[in-house]
């Protein structure tokens, strides 16, 4: 039985997950059917609602229970008699309270209108290509984010500080390991890439109607085992997905009619999100432990099914005739191998949103050498835009001609979000360690994707990876897993051995 | 300048307005997109955010400062030095503050778990027609509306009390006075239509395409006014109206293939009570006077689109040939005189929600008629079933064969919701006076209506009616509007004439 203490925080924990539950619904409504003219009081209500929230979490009796079960900065644990679970619990509210706490009041009201206005600035300088504009703000948020890692404790390492929100236990010099031969490799590949004939994908440049690319999309996602007694598919500009209750977990796309493999694309990618947040175990519903272990981890999961599987060429044996049946005068005859080759084209380009498998860690890569030398000192932020176009050069092989399609081209840094980018970079290389293990221990996976089986996966993923929920770190779920170390050899295997395949290289 | 009280008290009623609205966002989303398996967690949500808004609303603070500004029972709009509005505001919000500070806490989580057991129990019994199981449910409701009347300080007339929550400064006597003859008047004239031949309706029963069904209610409320910046409308089991922000008004409908006439006539009486919420006033938008002046006017309003404009021969000579564009095979070339008839059918019927205009209001008056007993003790609720199929008899001149179609057919008594009845019935007798006064207003409505312009309408309505928000009570608001006390010769006037002509009486 859990003492009453535990049982009180257990209450505090559930409450404030419902608290960001009932944020996550308003946001969600504000993204796919507020009117125009709603947002602004929807801004005040979620604005109230953080502040609830926030008073939630840190009130006077969340640190003192969490004192009292012993928990402290070196043993966030707290209490070792306790079970494993309840620990792992404790750590985390006590983390999460920690950070909550540590930034001063002031300080956070501060930043928060400080974003607002950067955020503002922001669009203006993308859309007038000024960065001078943008300069003093960006200096703010540098500033801001490097004072927060210092609240926290990262005085010497304040970028490490950053990276650890969304990457917990990983800092710089371990990502600079696995991203320096990433980007070697894959700059080399993209060259060799270059120098190729390219697949033809002109069928896809014609007009697919929306009401059947919508069609197609619900029953690709039943097929993949989206249980829609437990979530929903929308629609909004920028795909995403969001977790409302334990039992409702909603994803959106978006269709082109010019743009098929969008909707297709987007669809598959926050199906793999939501899988992860339909799959954690009772034990862990309704508490701080039922999330992602970290957003590089969730990254791994949208990623492994967007890419890995999504875009392979036995998963297009299985779903092309699918997909004809919902376009069967558009689409043409193609081989799902004609197909396959079509929907992976790779080649230098300058917006990271649009980058191909092969560039796409590249991108994130500039930004993170970037992030770093800001954060060391040894880059002016007025450099900013020479700096990015010199290493897109070495990395991409092309320079932007605009800062727009440059520097300005992210709302992450307008936001103060310095440390996030790698995320997205690590989720391809959980991936495909995960990946790897998956094959070993499901024999002849190729031939269950392309019979539209994907039962055995979901089943793995969930028993290996979603049962853990936030209770691992990233590297301990990683070993946990594989047995290993995070590498960027098994991405790099993977990706060399397709593109020689789609090129004939 | 308002002093820093009064300023600190209109930031704690816009709080509790953002509160509130954050509520009926989840709420709205619950009843059009939330995933069966979401409704439980659903519900711990919005009983956290009730908790929150509770002790936000009931904080020490808000008492002393309304104390401070000279609020009492007595002169609940404070200081009278003060502007009107700011009167108004304080009157408004002081009687909010003192509802729910005057019911203890034990109370109110009593009679929250008792309403939760009372309307499953509710539910089941009406399922198996088993009043008897129900009874005890039903007593202990009773019982708490009593007690709840008690501490509001209606002590020697409870009924009164509750009335009171739903028609501010309406109670049993003006209630009666107005019921007594519009109950036989209308009786007397459900009588003589039975006599009479029914108008055809038979072109009705066919099967009405659902996407015909949509794309005709959304033409229609575009036509009508509705502002799709500042609203949409969704779809749900039950249509309602609903307001999750100052710009941000949604309305329900639903589409049944053989029944076309519910989803048009639900999106009329939804836009209704849309108009009136979108219609507020700037001085008043975010604060607790930004609201229907009572369940009654807003009725009102909802009942003059959906019957007075929306079953008219005008509404149809200008609306036909819209809908007949959407129903091209399916709808005959019915004239407008023809369809007119066959959507006025008027016949006594056992359910309240099916009934037609002239009906309705019987089922009303038989509901209240038998509250007011129950609550001055002259009628056991063990007797109520035999009672409701005695009134029944008399007033509408049919019984239930069982009690699922009696006493047992509507949801309020099992929430405890006693004294909400009337202002269903009330909103006919506000709408007609409303409509004879805008009549004498703008020459020539009638054709107007018929030309599929209702901008005049839509301005009248504003600036007599929505211009006030809740700033008036009802029969001030009705006095002002009107010049004239309530009276049900107006509506009787209207329906008279109406039936005479539908059934050349």
């Amino acid at each position: 039985m859990l003492n009453q203490k535990l049982e009180r925080l257990h209450t505090i924990d559930r409450e404030q997950f419902h608290l960001e539950k009932a944020q996550a619904v308003l946001q969600w409504d504000q993204e796919t059917y507020l009117s125009e003219k709603g947002v602004d009081e929807r801004s005040e209500q979620l604005a109230l609602l953080e502040g609830i929230s926030h008073a939630h979490l840190t009130a006077p009796e969340t640190g003192r229970l969490l004192s009292e079960l012993g928990c402290t900065q070196e043993n966030p644990g707290g209490d070792e008699s306790l079970p494993d679970l309840q620990r792992d619990f404790l750590k985390t509210l006590y983390r999460t309270y920690s950070r909550a706490v540590l930034l001063p009041g002031d300080f956070v009201s501060d930043a928060a209108r400080a974003e607002g206005l950067s955020q503002a600035a922001w669009v203006n300088a993308r859309r007038n290509n000024n960065f001078p504009a943008f300069l003093p703000h960006l200096i703010k948020m540098i500033d801001f984010s490097r004072r927060k890692a210092v609240y926290w404790g990262w005085k010497d390492n304040p970028y490490d500080g950053l990276l650890d929100i969304y990457e917990p236990g990983m800092g710089t010099q371990a990502i600079t390991e696995v991203f320096t031969p990433l980007a070697r490799e894959l700059s080399s590949l993209l060259k060799k890439i270059a120098a190729c004939p390219r697949p033809d994908n002109s069928f896809l440049q014609s007009e697919y109607n929306i009401d059947a690319q919508r069609s197609f999309c619900n029953e690709m996602l039943g097929r993949l085992g989206f249980n829609t007694q437990r979530g929903r598919m929308d629609i909004s500009a920028h795909p995403f997905t969001t977790t409302l209750g334990s039992d409702d977990i909603r994803i959106t796309t978006r269709y082109l009619p010019q743009q098929p493999l969008s909707s297709i694309f987007a669809t598959i990618h926050e199906a793999g999100h939501a899988f992860y947040e339909m799959g954690f175990p009772a034990e862990l519903r309704g508490t701080c432990l039922a999330d992602g272990a970290s957003m590089g981890i969730h990254e791994s999961q949208s990623r492994l099914w967007e890419n890995v599987i999504g875009r392979s060429k036995p998963f297009w044996e299985g779903m092309l005739p699918v997909l004809r049946s919902h376009f069967p005068q558009t689409l043409p005859r193609t081989t799902p191998d004609e197909f396959y080759r079509a929907i992976n084209l790779a080649e230098p380009s300058l917006i990271r949103i649009e980058a191909d498998e092969v560039s796409y860690s590249l991108h994130i890569i500039l930004r993170f050498e970037l992030e770093r030398e800001l954060f060391s000192g040894t880059l002016d932020p007025a450099e900013l835009p020479a700096a990015w176009r010199k290493k897109m050069k070495e990395l991409v092989g092309i320079e932007p001609e605009t800062d727009s399609d440059g520097v300005l081209q992210d709302v992450h840094w307008s936001m103060g979000a310095f440390g996030y980018f790698p995320s997205y970079a690590l989720g391809n290389l959980y991936g495909l360690g995960f990946w790897g293990q998956l094959k070993a221990d499901i024999p002849g996976v190729d031939a269950l994707i392309a019979a539209c089986n994907f039962t055995p996966i979901m089943e793995w993923l969930r028993d290996r990876i979603y049962i853990h929920g936030r209770r691992l770190q990233p590297s301990a779920l990683f070993k946990t897993v594989t047995g290993k170390t995070l590498s960027p050899q098994p991405f790099l295997d993977y990706i060399q051995s397709k593109y020689a395949d789609i090129y004939r290289l």
